[in-house]
């Protein structure tokens, strides 16, 4: 029978693609793996074959070098903007298919609220990578990091940092557990930064995985070759992989650190293995408060979710010796109560099956050896041979042979230094308890695991929050913080999200996922450029002080002003982007700032502070020669110097950066300013952009009074079209 | 004799160690690597044996126990700031004893010059991290990344990135070739960070090491176990490393990838390897041109300055076809007029001999290797067997045979393509011309490289160095366009500056070090914290919105206020640092804005922009309900209800920062400012500190008018001592 059943086609090359002998008839036993037929999975509930697996006959190199031509060529002709609007239409449209892949995601085990998670947490990520994109990375494709360095004493030689794109290709390996998240999430900063990603799925869900690629292939949403799918064993792929290529992994240690001994040198590995994360009651989280409450309900959450098939799952709940008992009356309670185990199509099933049997003998495996290790099974069913009672398909109860289920098991450990307790990842609904006699050995117990994702920590306390604080850290790629505020609030131990890093050092593998444009930076190469304001201007995009300018003199509102040469030039505000440039300038001034001025605007204000109303006071201040007049009264005049009143392209002043009073001005000073197009942003899905202005004060001496950026928004076209 | 030379200490333990055997008389042969005798190390130009090195019998778990246990705590007493102080008393103690590291510098074969670099730059790192340390990051030991991100709809749940400092410990393994820099580039981040050092120095030049860490521990400068130096074999140091330790490695690549294989996981490891750097001369730099000339001036320097024992030292001069003759011409030329080979001390010398004999050997194997694969030698002696005549120590011109003398060689390849060109690191004065076609074969040349620590591009183009920025970045560290406007103050190819970063993708090794805060993130681990705005403010020490507040109600400028409870509060503003906490609060207003104030501020100050004056024509504009008031206004009037007008703790607002206008301000609206103190940073070395406050204008209807942080000095005590 399983002979018949159709063989999940990959998608390389822009065209979908499958082994040409995968769907003949006869030959080799169908679900040897390895064999040319494929890996035939079943579905998670009732064992039938869903699909077979196989890339057998698949040219990777050829995948490979499409990534690095075609892939890195049409993703390079869009900027970062322009990728993002691609995300954010990608997640629409999955959006829009969402009853499918909800729909085939129930045969993988998972329930609705488990589904949410896989596929709505996918979509999430399209849709927060996309904002993020376009509001905190330029509408570029070089991203500046930091401010730029002055090298020589003149202004003439600068340093910068620019973040631009790997070249090569990002080659995903991923687990079973999160078909459609686990892709997505490391997808879009992939494809943000502009590098193109072959996705190679974990086989027991790849027909998930296949689902959400074939719908946005069909939308026509993925640029030629910035997006390939393996459905198969990828067999050497990854060595063929080199400097420019990275890797993103999530599965076991033990392949993490074989594969990542596979790859050539400057290839960027990096994983999400297994992690024994913890999960650490406050000696305040006596039962009856709101942190026992809310510590309970998480780690049962974090137990059944996903049928406990989390990287991100609390292994180890690490509690006051005095309070093992609370809890596990408390948890035992609350698994009784709240789960009821079955077929996810079933209605009132609250915890699917595993993915797969081979996964249920697996987490057996697991279970053994920490009862071996001394842990005692505290709730659950203690003998892991005999078949769960589930509620099946059509909502009977009884067992279900052919389905991957199993209970929740929580475990007890007397000895906390048992070794096994801290190593073991039995994935899947499996949790251990045990004592902590105080804080620190608590965090102890904790950096046992040798690096995690993620602990949490639940308690009220500042001081038991600083002291776990201290030391988890480092320890750790993400510490939740539980407490009464935000225990209705709190996205959950095991949810990363897609604003905050995903992955944690040492045994967690040293993941680089998420964390908003963090994740972008990471298939980016961050490197240090050095010139002359000029070049550096050319080469960023970005317009540094020293470089040339257009247009200078003096201002002549709403006309043209005349520069240096002589030609008449037009005021910057006059410009829309369509003719706005970096480096056009405006010099306005001087304007002489009096004592009536600033006696003035205290009064009008109600600003009266003594530095600008009391000779003497302000004397005796370390900072001032006596009375000076207000930054804000400056900053204003500043602005009734450059301003253009007249309707025109620029539409708005929507803030202001890094406005520094570098010298007071006494009554008398004269003042200048020269504001400077800096930085020019459109926007994609607006007929503006925003315009960064670089102002810079000065006085009658040229010392610089003031520095600042003006945040501007301006029309694409004026007249408006 | 040797038997004679004494035997270099280590510096381990807060103590001075040396082998207890090594002094002894009789035993094994002396210099025989390895044997307990130590290995001698002579005199570069002289071959005098200056020391015996040898760690043999040190107890390197006690060395790495002390670091984790005695060096993270003193360095965890102190603040970041405080320890940037030290790194300037440490800087400003070695330049008291430049003549001394001068002195012994020169044995190593070091001109002046090159020990300016050596010498000098490692004491610019030591001030550069001071200043960076304490301008660019808080006086805390928590550093923030980023802003706070909201994850519920209320506020309740907030995330967040902090970097915490590793908690184990820094080891160096450093290169020969600069004894002073390399290990203070290591060290002065890491310090900053709050992490322990390990320096293992190269044993060649050991001895210059061992000087400046004798001066520091002279001094006291040193914390208890912050820095520990071991004059000798490092055996299995590495295998001892555990996660939260890290490694910094200069050196070859093969050793860098046989010791990168030998840390456990979550071991930091980063490398400073063999570079086959390269330097461009774009189609533009004809021979008359600044760049030609800048070109040539800077090949010469990097071939000649320290010997060419520079990773950073070009090794690849690739320059259109047509003008190889022109470079090959010029560079001998220049070789021959400008440098003098000879014993440092000698009058008129302006390149020393490598570092020892054995490294002139390892040189002239591998020009061995480029001459067998093609390269000619066009400049220099074609004979590399015949000592070179060189300028005796006496002044005395002849050949030096004890010494480590060779001469500049220029090489060029007829065959671009040919692999030795771009594999092979000749480690000396060396460096090989090869001509290109066009720019994107000049591109591809340097990417032959696999990964380079730096690149230089002269060319005054910026299509040219625009199409070469495009791929350089994604395989360079740090790439350097050198044209008429910086070729006279650029500092150089070959030098990496504090301020960016120096370290390169693939065969570069993937080093982190330098470029500012970026080295000093890299001894501490980024994690995600999520929480309550209550916990994020005690955890990290900065205020969050929706934490706890202190004070409010009712502006009282200048005399206490009384919070919600009906306690008397004393106005924020007249709290030096000494009383000041983050969370104290002001709230002032309603102030009503009238049409007439903004008529009034547009004719004081001259920004009569038509969406203040032109009820019809701001109408118009996307963004305006109709005349709204001007931003400055708004500001500047919420200056008058937060200020306290008399002489107090807050001396000065010296800027703002992240100022947004999120709602327009209509005539009539009125408006209410909530100041809180957000983040406190005493300054060190002042009798003031930094205060940074969230302000938060609000509308009559509680619609968010206006953010921004207000940026103030204020005494830590009031009144003043």
């Amino acid at each position: 029978m399983t002979n018949t059943v159709p063989v999940l086609p990959s998608y390389v090359r822009d065209g979908w693609w499958t082994p040409a002998d995968a769907s003949a008839p006869g030959g080799t036993a169908a679900n040897a793996p390895g064999a040319s037929r494929g890996v035939v999975v079943h579905d998670a509930s009732t064992g039938e074959p869903v699909t077979r697996v196989s890339a057998e006959g698949l040219d990777l190199v050829a995948v490979l070098d499409h990534a690095r031509d075609v892939g890195q060529k049409s993703l390079g002709d869009l900027t970062i903007h322009e990728r993002a609007v691609l995300l954010k239409q990608m997640a629409l449209e999955l959006t829009a298919h969402k009853d499918e892949l909800y729909e085939v995601s129930a045969r993988t085990g998972a329930t609705a609220r488990d589904s949410a998670f896989d596929v709505d947490g996918g979509i999430g990520v399209l849709f927060t990578y996309s904002s993020k994109g376009r509001r905190e990375l330029p509408n570029a494709n070089v991203v500046l990091d930091g401010p730029p360095e002055v090298l020589s004493k003149d202004g003439s030689f600068l340093g910068r940092h620019v973040y631009t794109r790997l070249a090569g290709v990002a080659v995903q390996v991923n687990a079973f557990n999160f078909p459609v998240w686990g892709p997505l999430e490391k997808f879009a900063p992939a494809f943000l930064a502009g590098v193109p990603t072959v996705i190679k799925p974990a086989t027991p869900t790849a027909y998930l995985t296949e689902v959400w690629v074939r719908i946005l292939v069909d939308a026509g949403l993925l640029p030629d070759g910035s997006l390939q799918l393996v459905s198969g064993g990828a067999r050497d792929l990854l060595g063929h992989l080199r400097l420019g290529d990275s890797v993103a992994f999530t599965g076991s240690a033990d392949t993490a650190r074989r594969l990542r001994g596979s790859v050539a040198e400057g290839v960027r590995f990096t994983a999400e293995a297994d992690s024994i994360n913890a999960s650490v009651l406050g000696p305040d989280g006596v039962p009856g408060s709101a942190e026992f409450d809310a510590y309970v309900r998480q780690l049962v959450t974090e137990m059944t979710t996903k049928a406990g098939q989390k990287c991100t799952a609390i292994r180890r709940a690490i509690v006051p010796e005095a309070l093992v008992d609370d809890v596990v009356a408390a948890v035992g309670a609350r698994l009784q109560e709240k789960v009821t185990v079955g077929d996810p199509r079933a209605a009132g099933v609250t915890m699917g099956p595993l993915a797969s049997r081979e996964q249920r003998e697996e987490l057996h495996r697991q279970v053994e050896k920490l009862t071996g290790a001394g842990g005692r099974i505290v709730a659950g069913p203690t003998d892991l041979a005999t078949p769960v009672e589930v509620v099946r398909a059509d909502g009977s109860l009884g067992p279900a042979p052919d389905g991957a289920f199993t209970a929740p098991l929580l475990l007890r450990f007397d000895d906390a230094e048992a070794a096994a307790l801290h190593d073991v990842e039995a994935f899947g609904p499996v949790a251990s308890v045990v004592g902590y006699r105080d804080v620190d050995h608590a965090a102890e117990l904790v950096e046992r695991g040798g690096g995690s994702l993620v602990t949490s920590v639940a308690t009220s306390d500042p001081v038991v929050a600083g002291a776990l604080f201290g030391r988890l850290c480092a320890a750790n790629g993400r510490v939740l913080f539980l407490d009464r505020d935000d225990a209705r609030t709190s996205t959950g131990h095991g949810s990363p999200v897609p604003h905050l890093v995903h992955g944690g050092p040492g045994r967690a593998g040293g993941g680089e996922e998420l964390g908003g444009v963090r994740a972008v930076h990471h298939y980016m190469q961050r490197t240090a450029i050095q010139g002359s304001p000029r070049m550096l201007t050319e080469l960023t995009g970005v317009w540094h002080t020293g470089a040339p300018v257009r247009g200078s003199g003096a201002p002549v509102a709403g006309a043209d002003a005349v520069d240096g040469g002589g030609t008449a030039v037009v005021h910057p505000f006059r410009k829309a982007l369509d003719r706005l440039r970096v480096g056009d300038q405006v010099v306005a001034g001087p304007h002489e700032v009096t004592l009536a001025d600033v006696e003035h605007f205290a009064e009008f204000t109600g600003d009266t502070f003594y530095a600008h109303m009391d000779e003497a006071a302000a004397a005796a201040n370390p900072f001032f020669p006596g009375r000076v007049a207000h930054g804000y009264l400056l900053v204003s005049f500043a602005a009734g110097l450059f301003v253009d009143p007249d309707p025109g392209p620029v539409l708005a002043n929507y803030g202001l950066e890094n406005l520094r009073f570098l010298t007071p001005v006494s009554p008398g000073d004269r003042i200048t300013v020269t504001l400077t197009a800096k930085q020019i942003i459109p926007r994609e899905t607006d007929d503006y952009g925003e315009v960064h202005w670089d102002a810079v004060l000065r006085n009658q001496d040229d010392e610089t009074v003031a520095t600042y950026d003006v945040l501007t928004l301006v029309a694409k076209e004026w007249p408006r079209e």
